[in-house]
């Protein structure tokens, strides 16, 4: 029942979805290999695996913007994973808003219907 | 804006996130690639890509169990979507269950945690 996780499925990787365990608001996805999840279990935050950069990422390390593991749930095929964390700061989105869906599809075109809750380059830096 | 989503990082497919409009769980993750994405902004049904049968896939039309799309939310890379949408039918989950999420993690194993709600049998046909 440990070993249910399947990350063969997706070249080593499974999705994790991310959702606030106050608000209930999904905040986030991203992508964990066995070792992110284990260091997620044994820190208590949420670490990914960056496809971007090839290693290992906790959410927070940059910007402080923590993701806190409340419980992890996973689905039938054993692919992903359902994260509740509780955020620290402000957003969890590196463009400055509380969760990386901040885009709603609208009158057909995507509209940016969330308010900006930090801003970005004082946090990330200008470069960013 | 309406060409933001990222279908070529993952191979055609982006990541679909389903969440329960009114209580807010997090019921399923499937894949979308445009063929789908589409078919659910005509439809009004969340369709998905089967990767495992490499064809489109309207989310209950085996069981019934459809998922009438109610808002849609991109993230900050293009590359997932978050899906809002009102379950029809007891579970969305094959297996019987509300929620593919039906196993959590606790004391270092996953523990099956969720009522089943319906009988998969009665439903797929004994053979699934």
């Amino acid at each position: 029942m440990s070993e249910l996780l399947d990350f063969d499925k997706q070249g080593g990787l499974i999705t994790a979805v991310v959702q606030d365990t106050n608000t209930r608001r999904v905040l986030m996805v991203g992508y964990m290999n066995r070792e992110a999840f284990d260091k997620t279990l044994s820190s208590g935050y949420v670490t990914f695996f960056s496809r971007s950069r090839q290693k290992l990422w906790t959410k927070g390390e940059s910007s402080g913007h923590y993701l806190v593991l409340k419980s992890m749930a996973t689905d039938c095929d054993g692919d992903a994973l359902l994260v509740e964390a509780e955020p620290i700061g402000p957003g969890v989105c590196h463009k400055g808003f509380e969760s990386c869906f901040y885009r709603t599809w609208q009158d057909g075109q995507w509209k940016e219907t969330d308010p900006k809750v930090y801003e970005p380059d004082s946090v990330y830096g200008a470069k960013q």
